[in-house]
């Protein structure tokens, strides 16, 4: 079997340790692995199947005899190191936003749209979290019936922000027992016992990015230009999984029974829909898995044509990890 | 001045002690107070302006000489009760949703249908606590443009569910800061760093009866029985103040100019609406007084004639004490 060479761009970043925890937990066929990160993480060491591999920084020649860049860094330091990995020969997949929405660049989820994977230029986009989220759980729904309109309210875990957002939510929690002051430093506000309706920056019609990432790459990922989004983002003092409470307006009606029928036997989606018997997706079951969890399935009784469900995801993994491992297994495949 | 002769029934609780505070803060004119709760809690005492006053038990013949009752029981007893205490001659404010419903009940939030006290036989209802802070949110807004579609997702305090509720989520922090098994008993599943998507039971189209409530009380009390809203209703580790993320579809579109034109001046409202500088609703800023926060106004731009807004408000102060008292100055005025 081919193997690879494979480097990981942020290896020490919430997301970067969980791609290497998956490529090794799904047996990725990995060749050589190289950890790169910024200047302070260098000389540190991350185990990968049994071996301590060093930290090395990350340059602009770092991508030498690379097949597959992993990338989880930001949108500036994306944009400067993605092309110099594609320009020596690797292929990146990329979880920053820098490149989400160029047209040369697919936006991939592998259970909505694998095909666009063959368009690629060196770059491979992997989606906003939430984004993934929300489009796994309601592909099979809108293959079924056209889905026109989504309106969307995220319950945002703080692992979102990284590993500084789990310590500010921990801390804070600690401080608060003990009586001392909180530090406020990732968040805007307070997020122990609190909510906060801003994730990232708003634009002048007073949406935030986060929002606006569902509408603009739903369509892409979805390949329906015409699809609308209304979306409220919402941080919450959960540590791990996002959930969205999400509405769909569909071409023709999909009854709740026909809909559960597609979402047990949807990709990347496990149906978990029995209120009476208190089951449902929440975000302490979803965490540490790849599947969406999916449930409250019931007829929309404000509209017609529209069909309301919540679900539940481990953003960390399918919502960023997993989904970019499995971009690189339909790449090799 | 005259004074009046007030019971509260239920007087031990997270809303009949917040109602006796608020009888105090806005020095309603208490002739005599009567503190009324189960058994187990007769013989101790709460203050009252100044004076330690003793809880009674709550009978069928604890309401000779009581003009007005502020209910905050459960169905059950209020049932029991509340026809009681008419018969003994007073007006019963019932914080239960036993009542809500019934023809010749009112269901009132004073900012926006006061006029409908009038048609009261004994009892007057106090909405629901996420429908009370909707409505307040939304009346100006109706007022304007009538609406006639809602959908709403919550973000519900656990001391919604009393005193147990508030002790469950810090119990369990406690716990888990401590590496200690939880206990869970008030809440369906583990509260602390979970969402719940499970307040009241399931209807066999699937809504719960929390979730029911936003279409039947807003109907009743926005006056408008053709009112369709879809509504999912979800449990958060916040202490305190109920948030609500609301998309209104309405007969004419109301830009999001003329909505805050209409929400800075809206009786019940504070506008906070500048999320560029930070500035937006939050349940640690909303709990502990009575104006419903409103903010994160923006076009709805999945849809025409439809706008979109967040919402914090303390739901056992205007969600259910303050409003109860709101309605007894009614009465008496």
């Amino acid at each position: 079997m081919t193997k690879f060479n494979v480097a990981i761009l942020g290896a020490t970043g919430v997301v970067g340790r969980e791609m290497l925890k998956i490529l090794e937990e799904r047996n990725f066929p990995v060749k050589n692995i190289k950890l790169l990160a910024s200047k302070r993480s260098v000389g540190g060491t991350i185990n990968f199947k049994g071996n301590d591999v060093i930290v090395e920084e990350a340059k602009e020649d770092s991508f030498k005899d690379i097949d597959i860049v992993l990338s989880a860094v930001g949108n500036g330091i994306s944009k400067k190191l993605s092309p110099a990995a594609v320009k020596s020969g690797a292929v990146v997949i990329d979880n920053s936003s820098a490149f989400r929405l160029c047209d040369d660049v697919p936006l991939i989820v592998p259970e909505v749209n694998p095909q666009d994977i063959n368009k690629h230029n060196g770059i491979i986009s992997n989606p906003n979290c939430s984004t993934i989220i929300a489009v796994t759980a309601i592909n099979e729904l809108n293959k079924y019936s056209k889905i026109n309109r989504m309106i969307v309210s995220t319950y945002q875990a703080v692992s979102g922000a990284g590993i500084s957002g789990l310590n500010e939510l921990k801390n804070q929690v600690e401080a608060i027992s003990n009586n001392k002051e909180i530090d406020i430093k990732t968040f805007q506000h307070q997020i122990a016992f609190n909510l906060i309706p801003h994730i990232g920056d708003f634009d002048e019609v007073g949406y935030s990015q986060e929002e606006m990432k569902m509408q603009n790459e739903g369509r892409k990922i979805l390949g329906n230009k015409d699809l609308k989004v209304n979306c409220t983002c919402i941080r919450v003092p959960v540590y791990r999984s996002h959930s969205e409470s999400i509405t769909i307006e569909t071409d023709k009606e999909i009854t709740p029974e026909k809909a559960r029928e597609l979402l047990a036997k949807a990709e990347g989606v496990k149906l978990i829909d029995n209120p009476n018997n208190k089951e449902y997706p929440m975000p302490l079951d979803s965490s540490n898995q790849d599947l969406i969890y999916v449930g409250r399935v019931r007829k929309d009784i404000s509209a017609d044509n529209s069909l309301v469900l919540w679900c539940c995801g481990d953003q960390i993994r399918k919502g960023a990890a997993t989904n970019a491992v499995q971009i690189a297994e339909l790449l090799i495949n």
